[in-house]
């Protein structure tokens, strides 16, 4: 096999390593400049509320691509693309309950699962990172710290439950560069949703994230909060649905969309 | 009755007076500042599929409130209204037939209908006139002119056609200024989809349009294509659903939301 630079990869190219499993490590930092999407798959019962609440929510829930029932082809972001195998790893909950990691769907894709892909936090995190914005947890690939919040969703349905956030801690004199540059990724979680002060948010300490890894915030650092993708996740395992699939954390789904992509905004 | 200035009626005001029957006109110029949006409501077994149709055309169909199934009220939009009342008049469609115009949908409405108000250029052309730029139809009150396109929007299950569009002949010196102020609000059409040559979106006379009514171009005019909220319904119509109820045209939902709320972009 040719030796190719993960980064310099086309989303093709890396996806078509990940459907003949020779690729089955997480996405971060693979073809740089296209969008990642986080996965989940419902049954049809469950999809319309699904998307009601993506759509009510949609700074938690940037929605990108929903498949047709039955079809696992999301055609806006990879018109070759396939959500049964392009995925490094899924994760499978049933009730609420994770059960299995597996590397295809082969086995379990249903004749009545619908497909969404949700927008996430790497373009901001890029962006930011091209500005000249510091970013520990990005330089040092370690996880972000994600948090439950006291904020609630917009209920649709079934689902229903508190915003669940990332934080990153960033530079005072930077504060506003950080807004200004990621209110203008609203497909990507947009803008803060708070600045500082995780106790006015319901976070009681800031060193135990209920998901991810604690990162420090070093002096002159400020924790700032985005809305995360988790949010959904963590909706659709609350509510208990008979099963949800959904991408094991950093294993993404690599779109040929470029993340400067207008067609988004 | 207190005589108030429609302009400066509140939305919950004009509401009132619409679910009272003493306003069953057109709702142009009225709560001036307020979102007005395009309903359109389906039975629970189209609303999926009615959603990703929405998704994946944006620009044509700027959802802003989905309601949940059986629920007639846009809790997003305005939190005491209700979709069964609080529009002037009502069009029913039966398999793609227009066979009703209301006042109300108490007889109408069924346990399992969902209702979708999507932005309406209303919005974006009070923009453009706060901005100084002329809209011969919005002086003179008349309706705007709205074609069929040869640009395909994407299909979703039973839902597919042409994109229509509105147009509005717009000063040379001014198409700068017209695309960049419409591009700010992406919940209302957004930017325009084409500039000049009607012919190239299949267009074949100006003066015949398949909505609405001719409006003349002026010499040193331009005219100037934005995405049209009639898409979806035309969509709708064309698949002949067992039935589809949308407003009246100009008899809009007049929603709480401000034009300028950033929470939609």
């Amino acid at each position: 096999m040719r030796e190719i630079d993960p980064k310099s990869m086309t989303p093709k190219e890396i996806r078509h390593l990940i459907r003949k499993k020779e690729w089955n490590k997480s996405t971060s930092g693979v073809a740089n400049g296209y969008v990642q999407a986080n996965l989940v798959i419902l049954k049809k019962d469950n999809a319309l509320a699904f998307m009601q609440y993506c759509q009510r929510n949609p700074k938690a829930c940037p929605l990108l691509d929903v498949t047709e029932v039955g079809s696992s082809k999301p055609y806006l972001l990879a018109e070759d693309s396939d959500l049964k195998t392009d995925i490094p790893k899924y994760r499978v909950y049933r009730k609420g309950e994770l059960t299995e990691v597996v590397e295809d769907l082969h086995e379990i894709w249903e004749e009545d699962m619908v497909g969404f892909l949700l927008g996430c936090s790497l373009t901001f995190e890029r962006a930011l990172v091209n500005m000249g914005i510091q970013l520990s947890h990005f330089e040092n690939n370690t996880a972000v710290s994600m948090y439950k919040t006291n904020i609630p969703t917009v209920k649709a349905g079934i689902f229903e439950g508190p915003m669940v956030v990332s934080m990153r801690p960033i530079l005072i004199k930077d504060l506003v560069k950080a807004t200004t540059i990621t209110a203008k990724y609203p497909h990507a979680h947009g803008a803060p949703i708070h600045i500082g002060s995780p106790e006015l948010i319901g976070i009681k300490d800031i060193n135990k994230p209920d998901y991810g890894e604690a990162v420090p915030i070093p002096s002159g650092y400020v924790p700032v909060f985005w809305a995360c993708g988790v949010t959904p996740q963590a909706a659709a395992m609350e509510s208990k649905v008979d099963i949800m699939i959904t991408h094991e954390p950093g294993h993404m789904f690599v779109s040929d969309k470029k993340e400067n992509d207008q067609s988004f905004y």
